[in-house]
């Protein structure tokens, strides 16, 4: 690749677009430079996607020289292959189809937190009721991380920082917000999480958002 | 790895469950041999799982040696590299990209296809009215198919058979089951998935099974 290489990657509210976190920790983390393109969330296009209207295919969009990713698994997939010194997926074979495992898991499930604990980074809701099935998502989330943290030893779900990480960012970022009670270890480990410089940097700027969405638009 | 190495796919429903097709494609595709572990659908698992209201984690479920990967694009991954010689994925890396990313498209989205027009071989449904919402899925399939046709040249979307084949095999399978109007190139693409061995094998499999799910009983 020539050095003069250009990347971008689209993303959308800091806020609120818990697919954007992903995307822009896997870059982050691959060590690969990039401008970031953000989509107004008043863009109507940017919002159908963001209350889950339509495809995911505007955000996150890695663009590399010029080939297009535009979705999440295979930004990941693509950066490890690109960036294997980042070690975004485990060395070990055995750990590597787990990590891939519960980061389809992420991808693919999880509904009913993800619509009824969304993303929300400036909120806090003390006390939040969980709804039942919202609390199954959870339940297994936390037996995930738990199993990891058990195998692999820690501090991350895999021993060093990966793919697995950044997937499961937002849903950290959610354990705050709603104030979902979780045992120690778990605490701790979101606790590392967000104490991650490209966290708080994100975090940061997700702060000084001036938009916000009325929940009411919001479809479960 | 040992000669002696044993292999196992779970899968549930071959009318019903689409996520099982997808991995027993792959793994078809991949040329690894495997017994396959039935799951019957009055499993109160299994059933959850199918009707969308838990995790993805029993079904498909690939145990090769003592790896055990429960996620579709985890076990594409896995198998890619265990069989490299099978190319589930494009060895070009651009049309690697690509493959991904429509491969997470199918992972994580259409939703309202899903549950509007859920996989069942053993029905057919002349003139079947489609949800405007389940429509905007189908217009961006066949948007992401014809593009593929028309860069790679066909026969399949990366003109070779890859993952992203099996990936998309349930949606040609739902076309001809709720009677979905297409293009001739789509239908000719669909027409092409549904004659390979596989499918043909799948699909005998599937007429032959007794148990049958109570539509009132699925949640949309």
């Amino acid at each position: 690749m020539a050095n003069n290489t250009h990347t971008t990657l689209t993303i959308s509210s800091k806020n609120y677009s818990s697919w954007s976190l992903r995307g822009w920790l896997l870059t982050k983390f691959s060590g690969l430079p990039f401008d970031e393109i953000v989509m107004p969330i008043d863009d109507p296009a940017a919002r159908a996607e963001l209350l889950l209207l339509s495809p995911s295919i505007l955000v996150p969009c890695l663009v590399h020289d010029d080939i297009k990713i535009w979705d999440t698994l295979a930004i990941a997939e693509y950066l490890n292959e690109l960036k294997p010194e980042a070690a975004l997926l485990p060395t070990d074979i055995r750990a590597r189809a787990h990590c891939r495992s519960i980061c389809g898991e992420m991808h693919s499930g999880f509904g009913s937190l993800r619509s009824a604990l969304p993303m929300n980074l400036k909120a806090h809701f003390p006390g939040f009721k969980v709804w039942a099935r919202a609390q199954s998502d959870i339940d297994r989330i936390v037996a995930i991380w738990g199993d990891c943290l058990k195998q692999y030893g820690g501090p991350f779900l895999f021993g060093e920082r990966t793919a697995a990480d950044a997937m499961y960012a937002p849903v950290v970022t959610r354990f705050v917000t709603y104030d979902v009670k979780l045992d120690p270890e778990i605490v701790e480990y979101g606790q590392r999480i967000m104490a991650l410089p490209e966290m708080q940097e994100w975090i940061a700027d997700a702060q000084q958002e001036a938009e916000e969405i009325d929940e009411l638009d919001v479809e479960f």
